[in-house]
């Protein structure tokens, strides 16, 4: 279904209920750009920390739109055995509501909005016909605003709503306006006399209006009612209406009421991003870092600086989260699926041993045909992302015994993956894992080093000749990473480079300690973690009391917690997960639940990054990040759609790579630290 | 004529010649935004001198898209005694056109895309279809890069032109892909040996191509001609083919062809530009500065830092400007026309004293119809601004003894409107004189003060209330100039603040000697005017050499001159001027005559500030700048669409009070240094 602001209020109720019915909800977003960096390899360095990505993403890419968000809901049929799906595909624009509301800037990448424009996107549909939203920050104020309006007038202080608080004194009427105003006087002192109820003054400007506002306002405290009327020309002009007190309690009763329509009509699109995060409900995205980025930094709050409170406010925002690039990248699917884009990913996983999902279109949406469709509508990209979710859950279930066709997004085999977003290009660390402290694979074989902005990635090749297979990794025009293939050769590489001129090195841990120094310098100190390495969360008891919005510590700012239209005290997720029993039945305990395994399964990687995930991603890397600039020698078009930063190739080099030593994947699936697979198998299989 | 990337080409030689053959020309742009400042007042404070106005617009408005570019051609036949006109309408977009092209990001503003989209804008025009474009630098660059390209292979380097020149050396072939690599140097060993004549590899990834392409380059440095081949389902492979030497150089030859119209391509709408720059037309805009601004940006080169080197600038790319809002402010028509929008400009012109033109649409183009067109369409606005400066250049006509009808746009009775663009909402500024000095007003009566963020404009009212009217003029939260009536009240006003402690005054002078030391602290030392007050401009020999470009002293970065693929040594613009007789008959002579009639009526003006210009702009500009906010108070829309500087209000005030002290234009015309007229009458009338 597209819903445009067109039809964005009639639709409401049903996406409501859509995504109270669900079982899972994927999501996707399309966005005006990328990257405002210098370039995609500065971005996405290969050995960038979590932090870093963070921060760069947060900088570079947050001043984008995201302008057109696909929402596709899954709810499973029991008696069909199939999915019942609804998809929506809404368009998005900040359209200034008022004069005053903010008028937002964005920028548009001149590379996505013509890939956008190749794959068919309608722009007309978000700048004409886009739904507006707010913040919360800016919904408070506005709540505010209206509130403060509405107790002036309780309290009797006489001020019509539409004069500011401000101008208590006589207007201050230029000389050459005078004339006119005392015109205007005369006319509404006759009209006190005569039999007329309305006065209707002649077109003037906005100026002049000011001052009649102003000036009849301060005569005329009590006994009016004044407005602005606009002709079909557009031209204005007032109209002064005497009324008893009743009538005008009466018209600011009814003014009152349309701005709080008004007010929910500006919330707008949010409303929906809140029905989400409302429901508590598992949403699925691929590759879904940006978007879970731009959502939150669009219709919540500008990021925080810090990834801990990013990670604080996403667990508030979405409890639940799964990204089936992530999980396409993991164990036991890693060795099976070669492209992790969302096509190709779409395509394997319609060929054996994956099975598609049987899925229904409801009545009344429509109908995508996957051999036909085009990508990058949000929407479509969404519902793919959902078939890919099943196919890949229902796998699992065939390492049941007995085998299982269906697997439920509630299925504790998929919990493994949940809150854990793929992390593009970073060698060894897989994911940012939302829930916990992230992977900090041991750099030791890492080398900083520092040179002329001539070199080029030849000339670090020669340099390190002597210690075989290298990789590396830029990061500016004068530096770059060196991975050594062996730890112990790099106290060898700082001797031989002591007394170099044309070049530095430094080891992995000198380079972030200086940078740490650099950071204390400028006054920021880090985060540390609790005694017990997990964050200390809020959203225990958001979650559980099935209000939304931020926990108190985050609230920086005074923003009121909005209250959902919908008029339930009681959140939805405790419907979405009742009839599913977990060791724990709060919804909290199996977060946490899903945290422990997630921290033996870091341990586990952490053990074997050096030889597993660091080696494979050598190709890829040197690939994307090389400076020898070639027109014909291009990467592949990226399939990821809008993103430059094309991460398919890296992903197939890394499963080859990686099926050398492990052929037999199920075998080895029991032994603890096993080099195989990057989550411990449940018992259950 | 709607231009796209569709019929761009096609449409060229049509454009040229409309530019060509035409009298005047009319242009006007739409932006995807006007001001990414925090708002408008703080950019367009009252008492801004030219540079600081130049340096805020450079800053805050330049990052939008100039993405609809209208242009109307007006030639007058003799025969038929009317205008044949030929509008256009391109959308321009940059593309990038290949992946080493620069990859434009660009701001938009909600409010200016929302008010387009109000007016029907297609912006689907714009990103799928707009033409592309590069600056001059962008495109010497490209120029240089593919004819450093050719002559690499002229000199027999050896290398194919897809190899860059630093990869000498074998490729380093990671491990995983040695033998893939291998099995390919196979392959093509059997193409030696075979009679095959091509060898098709099998699709792989960028980086096996990369690789493929290097291996090979190296290990068959002659006889092979290797091409990437894209299949109808996307995927790239690899072609080899055996080529004897004649063959090899054959592609090679087509190669480079397609590569220069390629780059012809790429330059895209800058060529069109490019011809305007060249014919040396009078260019007619409303309201223009926002617009020549934009163009040069966009199209010839980032703008300069100084106001100084814009203007020579300007007058490279656009040796004849006509501004029809500061033409329509000025002496004879300030007094007849009230409003100043292009919309209201056109239709007032319609009314008597003035004639609506006699114009024709040429065969083959839209025609427009006033009566019904909605404005805001590029290539409308600059047709309805080509008919309001025929209207009023006409009227002047009927001052000459005997009068005449027609007026042409060689005519020296439009000269002293020549180079001057009107610059909004500056008290006693009227324009931005882009062949001379600007005016410098004296500011002895104005006052800069600062204050607690509290304060209102009410309380500067009330500060100064003792000195009669006052004119405020916002800079940001903490300070203002105030406008004494009387000069000699601004030692008063100092005195009496010299204790005070929650405010502070200072006089206008001041205050531009504290910047002055700001600025020289920064290391940036004002330019000096030569000796006889004139600028030192390059324009002459550009103008009467016929090539465009910029003058060498401006060149900072190497820009080779471009061009024009027309092929004439010889510029049009002898052609456009030659059947008028001047004076003197070049074009740098005439230039100077606008100069010094410039010089004598910035006297004038000067000689008046306090009492003329000043005054009269006080209630527009209380309007525009005052602080308090209002919802329904508000200024009329701008009528100059996405313009939210709306100066409409401000003209119309302007007029109303010059009017009191100047009842009898005609009269007093012949009075010198004249309270009435702005430009001195010309004595022909």
């Amino acid at each position: 279904m597209e819903v445009t602001r067109r039809n964005y209020k009639d639709s409401l109720n049903t996406v409501y209920s859509a995504i109270e019915e669900a079982d899972f909800l994927a999501i996707d977003g399309e966005f005006s750009g990328i990257s405002d960096g210098p370039n995609v390899s500065a971005l996405t360095n290969g050995l960038d920390t979590p932090e870093e990505r963070y921060t760069k993403l947060k900088k570079h890419s947050m001043d984008f739109l995201l302008f057109q968000f696909g929402l596709c809901t899954f709810k499973y049929d029991q008696t069909k055995s199939k999915y019942i799906i609804k998809p929506f595909n809404f368009y998005v624009f900040p359209k200034p509501f008022n004069r005053t509301s903010p008028d937002i800037k964005f920028i548009c990448q001149s590379s996505s909005i013509d890939f956008l424009a190749s794959q068919g996107f309608d722009f007309n549909k978000v700048f004409c016909n886009g739904i507006p939203y707010l913040n919360q920050e800016e919904e408070a104020q506005l709540r505010e605003q209206t509130e403060e309006r509405r107790n002036q007038h309780a309290n009797g202080v006489g001020t019509p709503s539409y004069i500011s608080p401000s101008s208590k004194g006589p207007a201050h009427v230029p000389e050459e306006h005078k004339d006119f105003i005392n015109r205007v006087i005369e006319k509404v002192e006759a009209l006190f006399t005569n039999s007329e109820k309305t006065l209707d003054l002649e077109p003037c400007t906005g100026f002049q209006r000011k001052l009649i506002y102003q000036t009849l306002n301060w005569k005329f405290p009590k006994g009016l009612h004044v407005e602005t009327i606009e002709t079909e020309k557009k031209e204005r002009y007032i109209q002064v209406s005497k009324v008893d007190d009743e009538e005008r309690k009466r018209r600011e009763q009814q003014k009152l009421e349309r701005e709080q329509e008004e007010l929910n009509d500006a919330v707008g699109f949010s409303r929906v991003i809140h029905a989400i995060s409302k429901s508590g409900k598992l949403v699925v995205g691929h590759n879904m870092l940006l978007d879970v980025m731009h959502t939150i930094h669009q219709f919540y709050c500008p990021l925080p600086e810090d990834l801990q409170d990013f990670k604080e406010v996403t667990m508030c925002v979405f409890p639940r989260l799964l990204d089936t690039k992530l999980m396409a990248s993991t164990q036991p699917f890693k060795e099976m699926i070669t492209n992790t884009s969302l096509a190709e990913l779409e395509k394997q996983l319609k060929e054996g041993p994956f099975k598609s999902p049987q899925v229904e279109t409801a009545e009344g949406f429509h109908s995508y045909d996957t051999a036909q469709e085009q990508l990058h509508e949000a929407g479509y990209d969404a519902y793919i992302t959902g078939l890919c979710f099943v196919s890949m859950a229902n796998y699992l279930g065939s390492f049941l015994t007995p085998p299982k066709a269906y697997i439920s997004a509630r299925s504790k085999l998929v919990e493994p993956f949940f809150n854990k977003l793929f992390l593009m290009r970073i060698i060894d660390i897989p994911y940012l894992n939302i829930t916990g402290p992230d992977l900090q694979p041991k750099r030791d074989h890492v080398l900083y080093v520092t040179f002329p902005k001539e070199w080029k990635t030849s000339d670090l090749y020669q340099l390190f000749s002597a210690f075989g297979n290298i990789q590396v990794s830029w990061i500016d025009d004068t530096s770059a990473f060196v991975s050594l293939s062996q730890t112990d050769q790099v106290q060898i590489a700082m001797n031989t480079s002591r007394y170099a001129e044309s070049y530095r090195i430094q080891t992995y841990a000198e380079y972030i300690q200086g940078k740490q120094q650099d950071k204390e310098k400028l006054g920021q100190t880090a985060k540390t973690w609790g005694d017990d390495g997990w964050v200390k969360s809020h959203y225990t008891s958001s979650t559980t009391s099935g209000s939304f919005g931020y926990p108190r510590g985050l609230r920086k700012r005074s923003i009121s917690p909005v209250q959902g239209e919908q008029g339930t005290g009681e959140a939805p997720i405790t419907d979405g997960w009742s009839h599913y029993s977990y060791p724990d039945s709060t919804g909290s305990k199996k977060m946490k639940t899903d945290d422990i395994s997630g921290q033996a399964n870091a341990e586990a990687v952490e053990s074997k990054t050096s030889e597993g995930w660091l080696k494979t991603a050598d190709s890829s890397d040197s690939a994307g990040l090389s400076p020898i600039p070639d027109e014909e020698e291009e990467e592949e078009e990226s399939s990821e759609g809008t993103n430059p930063a094309n991460d398919a190739e890296g992903t197939v080099t890394w499963q080859q790579a990686t099926r050398k030593g492990q052929k037999n994947k199920k075998k080895k699936s029991k032994d603890s630290g096993s080099k195989t697979s990057l989550f411990e198998v449940p018992e259950v299989w």
